[in-house]
């Protein structure tokens, strides 16, 4: 049984990672075995923000597996502008299409939208801030390719590592695998969030925070660059100041290990200087090509495994609502807020569509 | 002999209305049947007005029988932009693809595109407040599928009835069915226009005029809801004291027949309200469904059947023009303009595009 | 060996001009030979710039041949919003394409691009005002198919010639055939740059400068429209005064050979008065149906063939830079200036990327 919907990279077992792995590495191997394993089904591609990257990959993986392409690449495109909510929109697409892969700018707006697609596949592409599990999935991709395994490996995260949705998705995911180092580099002000930090520690993962890359970077298996947004910085100085130290050049990969990897979720700006492109090293473009492949191995199994609903949590009984202005229930009225328990701490309540935790 | 375009419902005769609908059944009960029935074949969607969902639907519906999709889905990604005038586009498109299909926000756009495709097949997705012919085809379909027949039906039409496109194909198609009876439910100032009650009267089908759902809806086998726009109120107050009376929910459900059928052509606002959405007389999901079927059997045909054009009515020698600002042929100048009288009022003439008619 | 990139229409020697000219004309009469052949392949349409007939006419032979399209239509639905660098975006793209086609409104931007495809094709669909060799290889083919020669004709080029792109690279490719004989019909203002007359001067061909269509328009077995745009002229006056004179109706084609071609890239505004159209003289809009088979022609063998790519010319080793701000290499800071000489005139240099040309 594989899962019919895809809203967050949790949702996925080890065994159903290994098992997305394998086939993406076979589809490499023998595009031609898998080039109708799709043949008259239809994707549909919703993004309610742009995001050409993503969508190009999700396209090309089901056009690669024989199946064709809908939709649309941002919301005044879309019947939104005609003042239609999600759900409907997903009810009459869900008619149309044999998957959806879902782009929103809020919160939790992917979760609500898996909510109306009975026998419909559905895949998060990204909602707002939160989550963007295929992001995470080519990240591990890529280090398994490259490195062959996903254990024993030292990876530093360098720049927003407060608000970077991709960081955190991939702290996670690192935190299922065996002796993993981690080296968090950013400005004081960027640092990860304490809670994924005592998620770290509470097991047993090993973290170092500094505000320097050349110290962390020959320590390192694999370097994780992502963007700082000048905006992100306290004052003009402050930017000046850091922006330097933060962007990776040839003098800094100089003193790295020689099959030391650097990656990048892309598009970058100037945290990585090009002259660094053409070093072995650098695979974020690698990073991207293998992003299709392991989209084609997801769209695979959702269209030609039996698959079931990921169950909900044990919702506690409350009237209460998500106060975060961002999450998808704030915006679609219709939608009945749900809160569940963490496990870990039973004292924290969470919003099931945004994950915005309350105490009790 | 299949008709090669479809301007207008009426170009279909009943026969063809049957092929099509039994098409529709078919490919529902064996779409691998269809699966390749259009293989290297070409739709262009032309929209030169945003619909997503009319879109959708037709490159479904294409891809779904194995042909392919090119097309814009809005005027400023069209060559218009240039200063090019419609003939042009369609000339030059009709070289690229085996069928277009053209939505305008300009009445008899549909039409006037047709004359300039000789062998290129043609579908009217809606010519502005004129026709939208797939659309009725749409609703047909859910008729007969979820009623069986389209005969012995009492359908009541709620909202905006004087500036309702869809509405008004509706009735005009459902009055060559036997034993209809008509329940139009509307404010005062958006009653069903004179012309289509004369032309129910004189071919002698019942209805009956109202300002109230409530009184209406235990009578019905299908209720018809459509918007109804704010801006079309007479006023604030107007607006506010009719809202709620045009609005369905399960309460003023509970009186409907346990078989009566909710429709709706989408995209709704909150003339329906969500607790209805999961009674299962509300069909206007599967509505859309049927949308993409129906027009699969259309494409079907258009492409695989021989076809010949619909032949031109008996044009009225004059050098008026039509003084319709909405007209298609005031605003492409190369178009001669052409008038036709009506068969049952030889003493009215109309604009052979966008259809309005004249005193002698 | 097939070219692997198509930058300009001189990267293809006359006999690879003939080998697409007989594989289109095949295509045209056994188009399910071909149906096929590129089955599992996907282009990426790049258009940094809207044109929606050129994006159009790459898309259906595309698909007519079987392979699959992704791709954006302007800058603001790429990743270019996010200040992504022109090399990033190609390198991702040609990850997950077999075939990208750039449209690009900076000059040399196709050859920047080309740069970084390693095995993946590229066509160049228009870069800035500089080059677009599938047009010119379109009007090649047409009057190949209408003319049953390309050599031995006079043909006559009318409008804008002074920036039209379209024109000068017509100039230069039938500079490569056998007894040619040119007329160039312009406004004083508007006329062809000298260094093209030099050019045709050296070649030995024979050409005619005038301001008068009526003129030249007897003596011609084609005449190639082209739009004057309304900016281009010195004043309302002059404007006002020339715009009749350059516009094709009937009454001037009336002067013409009875088996004169007329021309045009097309779209079209009202330099050809509509009158013209049902003439059989008028072949503009066959003219876009033949770009289609030529283009199908192209990507058949550069994803067919065994392909290599285009030499660089020999480099002259300069510190210089290019001060044409149109040209790519202002715009994309990454891109180092390359500069060559001009065979025929060793004295000037060039720009390998917008080939403006300097003095020593």
């Amino acid at each position: 049984m594989f899962i019919r919907h895809l809203v967050d990279f949790n949702d996925l077992s080890l065994a159903e990672w290994d098992i997305l792995f394998d086939t993406a590495r076979d589809i490499m191997d023998n595009p031609s075995k898998y080039m109708k394993s799709c043949e008259g089904r239809i994707m549909a591609t919703l993004f309610f923000e742009p995001s050409t990257r993503t969508m190009f990959s999700f396209q090309s993986a089901m056009l690669r597996l024989g199946g064709q392409i809908i939709g649309f690449s941002e919301p005044k495109n879309s019947s939104v502008s005609k003042g239609e909510v999600l759900k409907d929109t997903i009810k009459v697409i869900s008619g149309y299409a044999d998957i959806i892969t879902i782009r929103h700018p809020l919160e939790g707006a992917a979760f609500a939208a898996a909510q109306e697609c009975k026998d419909t596949a559905l895949i998060n592409a990204g909602d707002g801030g939160h989550l963007h599990p295929t992001q995470t999935l080519t990240d591990l991709t890529t280090i398994r390719m490259e490195k062959g395994r996903t254990d024993d490996l030292t990876i530093g995260m360098c720049g927003d590592l407060i608000n970077g949705r991709t960081v955190h998705s991939l702290i996670k995911a690192m935190s299922h695998f065996k002796n993993i180092k981690f080296y968090f580099i950013s400005p004081a002000n960027l640092k990860v969030p304490q809670r994924l930090l005592s998620m770290l520690a509470r097991k047993g993962y090993e973290y170092t925070e500094t505000e320097s890359l050349e110290e962390a970077i020959p320590h390192l298996d694999i370097l994780y660059m992502t963007r700082i947004q000048r905006e992100r910085f306290t004052s003009e100085e402050e930017y000046n100041r850091s922006k330097g130290i933060y962007v990776l050049n040839r003098e800094k990969l100089a003193s790295a290990k020689p099959d030391m990897l650097v990656m990048h979720p892309l598009p970058r700006v100037d945290e990585i200087s090009h002259d660094v492109d053409d070093d072995e090293r650098a695979v974020y473009f690698k990073q991207a090509r293998y992003g299709m492949y392991i989209r084609m191995a997801l769209i695979y199994h959702m269209l030609n495994s039996p698959t079931e609903n990921v169950p909900l949590p044990k919702l506690t009984d409350t009237d209460a609502y998500c106060d975060n202005p961002r999450c998808i229930t704030n915006h679609e009225h219709y939608l009945k807020p749900m809160f569940a328990r963490v496990k870990s701490h039973p004292d924290i309540r969470y919003c099931v569509y945004c994950e915005k935790q309350y105490k009790n």
